[in-house]
């Protein structure tokens, strides 16, 4: 087991190894956001034949080489297609026919005048503009040709490829499974939300953040609940974990007597692979493995509300996403200016909560306030996390940061109103 | 009603008079995501006594002034106080506690030592620091004070709020409704996904790609299905989602002699705010009102399967955040330089599917290809769209462009690996 290790180092041990979960079928309309285990060929070309951008007439454009609105043509209104209609018959030279958004052109015809440059005439319609030949038509196939690769494994599934899945008539798709996540909390002075605190008791609150963390990332969180800090308790807790794809705990992970987590996870069968990280907060963080294919990936993580999501954040949060089949696993990160100066000793990275503001020449960011690790409140008012580098042992005031970006509505654009 | 107006002129237009919907209780666990509708105060003091935020020995700082590890100093050991526990008595002079993390400290000590600054001696323990006061004990009080304001209404709950309700002994919290979207698909020739496309019928991809838009926005989305191109069976439809808060029907909103959407919607009460938005793709966009309290927002969005989307991005969305009520209501914008030059006519503003690519000197945006507004997959494969203001005829290569960003793992920062 390594320890005391930098969290670049901790991120790619975590990294290393993990591939995407195998895939599962779901409906298509309840793929959106996950990601695509196999290519999607198409069934069907799309559009299926050539047919009308617009409603209108379709035509030849040699009928009507020259017309203006100041020398308008008249052509004959041979016969109307809606859509999903057919022409009767193919459009001979001198006639037009009412055409639909969406409906094939009749034979004969190789273009379209929108409605707006038209004036119907009884029997005839007067064109007051011509059109380029294919003007106004969509081409068989200009979107999807039958046979062709249209998505790519490895794509996420957004509201245009759930479009794109719909109009090549697919109703389910094969997508990386969900990675489930077993919640753990361990601690004789735990209870849960709804229990009474009397006698220093404590919400067992980290359960419930890191499950809101867990959902966020697109991954399935169940709770094992609360074990008590004996060997025989936090065993048979973290053995109902053992299923699932990642089990993650939190407290219990410090140096003292009562860290049981440990030696019953090695007694478990579990490798551990580091435990301290050379960060704040969250140092005592712990990671280890099973065997491929024997139980679970385990991130033991500190007690103090804010050392847990932030562990969180920096490795379990990119390794449920690679599980899921994500190939983007960082946050969004921003360089911004610091309002006030930092100062710290060398060693640990520290991630500061900031506060992000749009200003004249940028982003600036400001500490929320008391960056106690037990002050949950002050990540709760955050807008991300500043980066202070390990060695660094001050940023002064109006240097630049690099912060992960945890609210992305702080990137949002002017308001549209 | 309006007709040919800017796109920030009908954005007004739709979010003027627009309020969050109002509040529903919801579990803790099921409120990620959600906006407060009320502040919460906290119902206890956090943490509830002086604690200790280590594990280590709570003593007095005066008993161990100039300790050192060349000169270490001894207490006696009087006795532990666990999580959860309290002390059995009050701490002497001399005298140190076991103590681990979260546990109150016990009256008479006023610091704590860390366990890794310390040697168990028997009945004694040697200490190789001296603490400060107060140093590693967090304050009662110090993450609330029972009687405060914790969150503000308005707030959005990410994990930590979820963390804060819970650590407060809250399980149900106040927040703004869902709004529920009503989906309609308008047009003889389209069929559901896994219906035959024989004879040019088309599947009616927009209801799903709109109904995963509102998906992602939060919203609730219900499929009305597809209503056939008559007043009648329009009609029929419409009726069935005048209870929701807003309803999105596809299709049917061109000039042609088969739009029966427009009239149908005000022989049933609602107020036509404007038709026509000087923007492409999604020129014929359709806004309509009911008087307040008697039915929902109406957009009639244009059938081509981009246009549906663009317009729903521009109009929809923001719509939809402010029923819920989020503040924030644009995407992240960028500004990037083109990687082409790209050319318009004078008049609409142009929404141009790009993708973004981060290059030394920033992104770069380009063009995903056909920009057919019946060309779904370019919207697929797109990053952002390109803001291509309405007056604008030329952005040369190299020059800067507002890009609204569709896909936020493009802002992410250097991989974690």
């Amino acid at each position: 087991m390594r320890t005391g290790i930098a969290v670049e180092e901790a991120r790619r041990l975590v990294l290393d190894g993990i591939a995407p979960l195998p895939p599962e079928t779901v409906t298509v309309p309840g793929a959106l956001g996950r990601v695509l285990a196999v290519a999607v060929t198409a069934g069907r070309t799309l559009p299926p034949a050539d047919c009308s951008a617009m409603d209108g007439y379709a035509l030849r454009a040699a009928d009507l080489a020259g017309a203006t609105r100041a020398a308008a043509r008249e052509l004959a209104l041979a016969f109307e297609v809606a859509a999903g209609a057919s022409a009767p018959r193919a459009l001979r030279p001198g006639e037009a026919a009412r055409i639909f958004t969406g409906a094939p052109l009749p034979e004969g015809a190789d273009s379209v005048v929108m409605q707006e440059d038209t004036e119907a005439a009884g029997a005839r319609v007067r064109f007051f503009a011509a059109p380029g030949p294919g003007e106004h038509v969509r081409a068989a196939g200009e979107d999807v040709r039958a046979g062709e690769t249209v998505l790519e494994p490895g794509t996420r599934l957004g509201p245009p490829h759930v479009g794109v899945l719909a109009s090549l008539g697919r109703s389910f798709v094969r997508v990386h499974r969900r990675p489930r996540v077993a919640i753990l909390s361990g601690g004789d002075e735990l209870v849960e939300p709804d229990e009474d605190v009397a006698g220093g008791r404590i919400v067992a609150s980290n359960a419930w953040s890191l499950a809101a963390a867990c959902t966020e990332a697109g991954a399935l969180a169940t709770q094992l609940g609360i074990a008590r800090d004996t060997p025989r308790d936090l065993e048979r807790s973290l053995r109902a974990g053992l299923a699932s794809d990642v089990l993650v705990s939190s407290a219990g992970v410090s140096v003292g007597d009562h860290d049981h987590v440990r030696p019953v996870l090695e007694k478990l069968g579990c490798r551990l692979v580091f435990w301290g990280v050379e960060m704040k907060p969250g140092y005592p963080v712990t990671f280890g493995r099973f065997e491929e294919g024997t139980g679970p990936l385990v991130f033991a993580l500190p007690g103090n509300p804010v050392s847990a999501l932030v562990t969180f954040e920096q490795f379990v949060r990119p390794a449920l996403l690679r599980l899921a089949g994500r190939r983007t696993l960082a946050r969004p990160v921003l360089r911004a200016r610091l309002g006030e100066t930092l100062r710290k000793k060398a060693g640990r990275c520290h991630f500061v909560r900031v506060t992000l503001a749009r200003e004249s020449e940028g982003f600036v960011a400001r500490s929320t306030g008391n960056q106690s690790s037990g002050v949950l409140r002050s990540l709760a008012l955050a807008h991300g996390l500043l980066v202070f580098p390990a060695e660094a042992t001050e940023l002064a005031a109006g240097s630049a940061a690099d912060v992960q970006v945890l609210v992305a509505d702080v990137l949002a654009g002017p308001e549209p109103v």
